[in-house]
């Protein structure tokens, strides 16, 4: 005879158990989630190594709709792996990012990256004064702070529009010339411009147009490239 | 008589020279993005405390299909200021987290916050150990060795889903009874299952139901229930 309160107490059996039980890794996981993003979407406009970064900020969000909202310049992916393997300084427009991005990951496509080589400014203290001062946003003037190593560098926004319409400014103006731009701001002002003015001004990119974006985005494209330098090497 | 080809390379002027004549500082950029998201979107069915939280979301993603998705219990915000202005320990599943958030707003609803109450154990180089001996993900063993701060505090998924199903345990079997759960994990496995029965445990949760979430959106509901606890400060 079952006393039916313990049963629906012995209902709650948490579900981790089943995982205790059949233990599944952090990476068996990352693999099946890649496997479902493949069943439940098809897409033959990609390349393959487009495909690489694609499926990532799926898997990243859980947002499909985000196939139709990527944008890659013709030469993006061999710009942006060839500026990792020769350990080019990355700009970041926030620390979510640096601190997003995986140093392992960096260092097995080249073992000269560092975290030196993760440049955000967006907090220092000289960047929050001239911003106080001029009512404008502190992305800018992280960006105008950054401007000596941001030629050859990877330039990666994913938050901050007035940082990208800043490097903007500095390609057409200063004739500053990123190695690759990962061009993922979010909201609602600025963003839509950011990216459409980025994408003419013939650098290499990879955007989400509109005005979708953010840290995760910019960080699975980075680690989506390296993956892609590491398929190449071996 | 004008030279078309000089007057196409001036078509290019960059288009942050705007702002610089007309400046406009990161609060005002926030502000016009939040009147835009209210013109955009009515929902009628959060209380205006919700909404707060809710509008917030929408703006740090752009993603309006959230507002279908946000799932409070009743006690949640009540649960959360409560927490924020005791000073609770936030628990996080990730760096992206604690990098995100804002000491110095959490420090303007507590004083006695600082960066050792933000609580991240998923770098650590034990877990990583006990993740690599068992064949299971690092994210559940940072949430076990955090076990002992976890009642009473604020719990913050916005990665792990396995490390939500180790919490969920912990609440049934072990009594352990967090403030509030921030249960934001994304992706394709576990993601849905650890949501769901976070949510029928009877504990106060903020949740974004299904496969989305993210770092940004854990981030921004713990900096809107900071708003909360101000606004009812003032």
């Amino acid at each position: 005879m079952t006393d039916r309160r313990t049963d629906a107490i012995s209902e709650l059996r948490p579900l981790v158990l089943d995982l205790y039980e059949h233990p599944m890794s952090g990476e068996a996981i990352e693999a099946r989630s890649l496997d479902i993003i493949d069943r439940e979407i098809k897409s033959d406009r990609f390349s393959a190594d487009e495909w690489e970064i694609v499926r990532r900020l799926i898997h990243t969000t859980a947002d499909f709709t985000l196939i139709d909202l990527v944008r890659f310049s013709p030469d993006a992916i061999d710009a942006g792996v060839g500026a990792l393997e020769s350990a080019r300084p990355i700009f970041v427009d926030s620390n979510m990012i640096r601190s997003g991005l995986s140093l392992a990951r960096l260092r097995q496509v080249s073992p000269d990256y560092s975290y030196e080589k993760l440049i955000c400014h967006v907090a220092d203290e000289e960047v929050s004064t001239r911003a106080r001062e001029s009512g404008l946003p502190r992305s800018l003037f992280a960006v105008k702070k950054s401007a000596p190593i941001l030629d050859g560098a990877i330039a990666v926004f994913g938050n901050a529009p007035v940082a990208l319409l800043e490097l903007n400014r500095l390609i057409v103006e200063e004739g500053i010339r990123p190695a690759v731009v990962i061009a993922m701001p979010v909201g609602f002002v600025h963003v839509v411009e950011s990216k459409v003015e980025l994408m003419s001004l013939g650098v290499p990119y990879v955007a989400i147009a509109g005005r979708r974006g953010g840290s995760p985005l910019a960080v699975s494209t980075i680690h989506s490239l390296c993956n892609v330098a590491l398929r190449k090497k071996s």
